[in-house]
């Protein structure tokens, strides 16, 4: 908690900063952290299950023969030879690409940071899904955007949705600068773009002259099927694609990437000078040795097969336990379930009654701009262990029914 | 090279966008790195001498024993133990501070990213040196601040000429957002404001409500005499001091970190979420452990003894080759000496000329952001073997008798 002091410097700061206010999602994830409560409100990836003895050893060999680039600086947009390792990985989902297209960045976060910073004038719209991913809703305020919602169903975002805002913002003369979307295991949704509905986008984008930022941190965990085609596959000119090898490596290291035109890369390499210089070379070469000496396509399946079997986990006992009204997604990869209560209930204002029961959820309020989202919530499977996911969910049910039980009460 | 091609995405860019170009520097530094040029254009530290076999070791053991950690996401504000440590860093210069006011950042160049993002807007002035630290000087103008550059001497800035500029400013009605100032030192001049001065910046800072930041890269790097005490020993709440591991142990890590008061570092915290969510684990905890597990004072130790050796030989070759009329500083400590040319020579020009004679320097006019410095030039010594600092430096009176020939010539 900040304590209420008189702020000395108030008059000195940009208009920006007048909208840097801390989320309530950051002090839900002090408490939910508890030991006693189930915390089904993180999202982050469970590196527990890394080789440590492995990588321990790949960066002790890393420093002594290489120690002398891996201290050092490097260069803005990052070491070549990743860049290059990087399009191995991306040529798993169909992309391909030159390493001279790709920037490295501090996770797909700072991606999200420099092209907003490179596109956004204040008042500038951007389209995001309705809900979005909140650090990206964060950064797009942090700039001074205006972000436009875009419904969404069980397949994606929904394209006659997309055309009818654009029309509108295109009749009211406003600068539309791109579409933010994670179309594949959406987070927070948990919901995954339909490929007819990816053909229909592209087509949208061409007809509109829209810049799509297709954010896909979670492509390879698909517990199904074969990962699903990204739109950067079939269109390079007007789709910046960001990856991460947060969840499917390590989060500690922060290395992701924007693979961008080549104009937008060139300016994405400056930007990125601008803020930080350079990437860490250490984790950078961390990560390229990791992906040239280790089997990392099985380590990849391996987290698949864990994370699989946390969603089953986690859908069985909603099926179980959930009382009737309550709706959920059923996610084929990634980390998230949307869950909507049954009508007149408030997943903000039940938090603290969960709490209180023990378990953890991101109320769905922080995954829209517009003050929406109380019906709904996040709750995620990547890191609990299964029966304590099961656990979780159960209590999150009775938290529910006592809710329930107050609403008809005084309904 | 980029190749021309036209850019589809032109019309898209923020305002702020259209000023960032590829500076002269990253070309030259290309050039700059073949092997057949002695380069005294970088500022490299010598990470060769660190002791790889025990940082290789140490970083085994980091993630044998603290792996799901350090692999893992950290926190905004960065690992509460590493910021206790760099207090106690802090505290060698004599600066008394609570590890929470401390923010970890991507290197110092990220604090000045995030405090520019925090207090710029367009048209807001900024007050540096004349010259300046290129990095934030390229920081400064993305946010599309105007530099106001204040005299220095071999004593530091001129506090007399601060307030003349102060007084001006006021009386214009610009807002006057910061000081930006590396007051020991100096990168690029060497030199070191002296204590006096000191006095006077903050006893001005009172007087005219002025923030400073202060950039202490090279504090510790004294070849001479103990580090001198800085500005934010003194002040506290009018004081921003940035600091880093990129000299003292690592650059390849990207460890800095902001010292800033409460309010200030709460807005720095959001701030830094939202650019990159999270820093690296990995590395902070690998600089944790250096300074929890090393004898780190004897590594600053011996940094400064390889660094005065390589300064003392920069010194006398200057001494032994320099043709009169040109003037260079006597750093006390850092990385750079400033050289001044004879009346009638740019440096800039001349740079095609010195890489063609196998030795690279930065041109002075990098350092203003008027348009000035063409008589400057940095060279620097903390990377070169000192044989090959004297080579250079014989290499580079060579260049610049070629061009007081063709002066004396033509004059």
């Amino acid at each position: 908690m900040e304590t209420t002091r008189s702020d000395s410097h108030l008059n000195r700061y940009a208009a920006r900063a007048q909208g840097m206010v801390a989320s309530e999602i950051r002090a839900l994830f002090a408490v939910a952290s508890r030991p006693e409560i189930v915390s089904l409100a993180g999202g982050m990836p469970f590196v527990n299950a890394l080789p440590l003895d492995a990588v321990g050893a790949m960066l002790q060999h890393l420093i002594v023969t290489k120690g002398a680039e891996a201290l050092q600086y490097g260069s803005a947009q990052g070491d070549p030879e990743l860049r290059e390792r990087i399009c191995d990985v991306m040529a798993l989902e169909g992309i391909t690409a030159s390493p001279e297209d790709v920037t490295v960045t501090v996770g797909s976060q700072q991606a999200l940071d420099l092209l907003s910073k490179i596109f956004i004038d204040p008042g500038d719209v951007v389209l995001a899904e309705s809900p979005s991913y909140v650090g990206a809703l964060g950064t797009f305020a942090a700039y001074q955007a205006e972000v436009v919602h875009i419904p969404m169903d069980g397949y994606g975002i929904i394209p006659e949705a997309l055309r009818e805002t654009l029309v509108r913002l295109r009749a009211e003369n406003r600068r539309v600068k791109f579409l933010y979307t994670v179309p594949t295991f959406q987070n927070p949704a948990g919901v995954t773009l339909s490929a007819p509905r990816r053909a229909e986008l592209l087509a949208l984008a061409e007809e509109f002259d829209l810049l799509i930022i297709e954010d896909n941190p979670y492509g390879l965990l698909s517990f199904d099927a074969a990962p699903p085609r990204p739109l950067r596959a079939d269109e390079s000119e007007r789709v910046i694609y960001l990856g991460s090898f947060s969840k499917t490596f390590s989060s500690g290291m922060r290395v992701g990437w924007a693979l961008a035109p080549h104009a937008v890369r060139a300016k994405l390499v400056l930007a990125a000078e601008s803020a930080i210089l350079s990437h860490s070379n250490l984790t950078q070469l961390a990560v390229r040795e990791f992906l040239a000496t280790h089997p990392w396509r099985d380590q990849v399946k391996s987290f698949v097969e864990l994370y699989r079997e946390r969603r089953d986990t986690m859908l069985t006992a909603l099926d179980e336990f959930m009382p009737e009204g309550t709706t959920w997604t059923r996610p084929a990869g990634g980390f998230f379930v949307w869950l909507t209560l049954p009508e007149g209930l408030d997943s903000k204002a039940m938090s603290p009654l969960a709490l209180a029961n023990r378990v953890a959820y991101v109320p769905g309020t922080g995954f829209y701009s517009d003050g929406t989202g109380h019906r709904h919530m996040r709750i995620s499977y990547c890191y609990p262990e299964p029966a304590r996911i099961r656990e979780g969910v159960q209590r999150l049910a009775t938290v529910i029914n006592q809710e329930l039980s107050l609403r008809n009460t005084f309904a």
